[in-house]
């Protein structure tokens, strides 16, 4: 994707970016790769799972034909940490149109996550065709509150510092320990080195705030179990617009579904994940 | 699952039901199983994936230790047909809470679905803590219009003779030609045999109706290339109240979400696709 800004509102950082250097995978064999996870990418201990859904990704587009991640599963077996991973790539098609595999991320031995992926080649210009739906209502990034890049995350939270936020002063409530009683989160982020969005990277943004079940007090690590991300369309460079609900906690478990949108107004991804509640 | 009605409404045929026969898979070895895909879930010459999803969730519930089907994502790399399968299940994780594992479904040599799946042990009563939602708006089955038992679908569609649908009159208007102009389905649906309902059911019957998207006038077989179920709660028997809606068609795909609320009043799946717009 261009690094080149279209927007003109930060300065861009040299290359190489943070997300970009982290993710890295190196081919060591036929389907086999490694990486090299990063603790900057972690939320306490653990990482965080777009993170790795993203290093997964991008291990599973260097065997396959198209270039574009389309839809991707996660399910996430054990925790990520912070050191090298061993990935291995099984391709289930290389099709005209579509390409499908899974990957399987080790650590230590350990399966920690694996992923199905299918690959497409999205068009330039999506043309909606229905958009039964609308960005978050926000107001603009200049009006909103939010962190400065380098400055370290109050919480200790690493991939807080990846990014930079920007909410509405009234929904910055949470910060201050005033959760809002809505399981809702809506919120700019963009990357924090100047990185400007792409679709790798869509898939981290949209699993990078903090849970809109913290909304209602659903309070300590609900671990995700499952994530999936649609990619609907290359986002343009600038501020991303996210929004995030859960709707149903029952059974010891919660959904958050997310949505992306691009500067130019446009929806670029959706995601759905299935996450475990706190014990 | 219970096979005994609770609501009386309709009485109960002997068992064994077309979806358990239809679903049922052989070991023939370590991690590899047989399955007879059975025409009477076709779509034409197709069989529907969520029909496919069930038996390759079937398959994968027979190497874990784990009940219950939590959430399950098919990638369909080419078309479901009548006659034989063979499964193979690599299992990814077999924890304490959760297992974890993968199947690939192949007929004539060619993969056509691979699944990922996690399993858990659900709770009898899963005490829901957060409900922002409700069952579509229905009237009662009894007041609604629908296909009768053992009479053949009038548009040739075998899976529309497995179920039966009750809609509401001024919803009917699709199968009489008159899109409504909004890519939304609301329907009341049971296993037509007096099969009850259970989880593995539900993913298949989430993905039995017509498409939201024919509403807004997308014509012809949109492929599913992904389907995601998340598995929320066991269904008590009785008819369930189903809701499909598309919001977003672009870049030549389209999402449809769907919710399964049961007739106690609970959301027990939930599920996203994607699919490929007609050329």
């Amino acid at each position: 994707m261009t690094e080149t800004t279209r927007t003109g509102e930060r300065p861009e950082t040299s290359p190489p970016f943070e997300f970009d250097a982290d993710t890295a995978v190196e081919a060591v064999g036929e389907g086999r790769l490694t990486a090299e996870l990063s603790g900057r990418w972690g939320v306490g201990p653990a990482l965080n799972g777009g993170y790795g859904l993203a290093v997964a990704t991008r291990a599973i587009g260097r065997s396959l034909g198209h270039p574009d991640p389309l839809t991707v599963t996660g399910h996430f077996t054990a925790a990520l940490e912070e050191g090298s991973a061993d990935i291995s790539v099984d391709v289930a098609k290389a099709g005209r149109n579509l390409s499908t595999a899974h990957a399987e991320l080790r650590q230590g031995g350990r399966e920690r996550l694996r992923t199905l992926a299918t690959f497409a080649e999205l068009p330039e210009d999506p043309a909606p065709e229905l958009t039964d739906g609308a960005p978050p209502d926000l107001p603009p990034p200049e009006e909103c509150v939010g962190n400065e890049p380098g400055v370290p995350n109050p919480f200790g939270i690493a991939i807080g510092e990846r990014f930079l936020y920007r909410v509405p002063a009234e929904e910055a409530g949470r910060m201050a320990g005033r959760p809002k009683g809505e399981a809702s989160v809506r919120c700019w982020v963009r990357f924090a080195d100047g990185r400007q969005p792409d679709l790798l990277g869509l898939i981290c943004v949209i699993d990078a705030l903090p849970p809109a079940a913290a909304e209602i007090g659903v309070d300590g690590w609900a671990p995700t179990v499952e994530l999936t991300v649609h990619l609907r369309a290359r986002p343009v460079p600038g501020w991303l617009a996210v929004a995030l609900r859960t709707r149903f906690v029952q059974s010891g478990y919660l959904e958050e579904d997310g949505e992306v949108w691009d500067s130019a107004g446009r929806l670029v991804a959706q995601s759905r994940q299935l996450a475990r509640l706190p014990a």
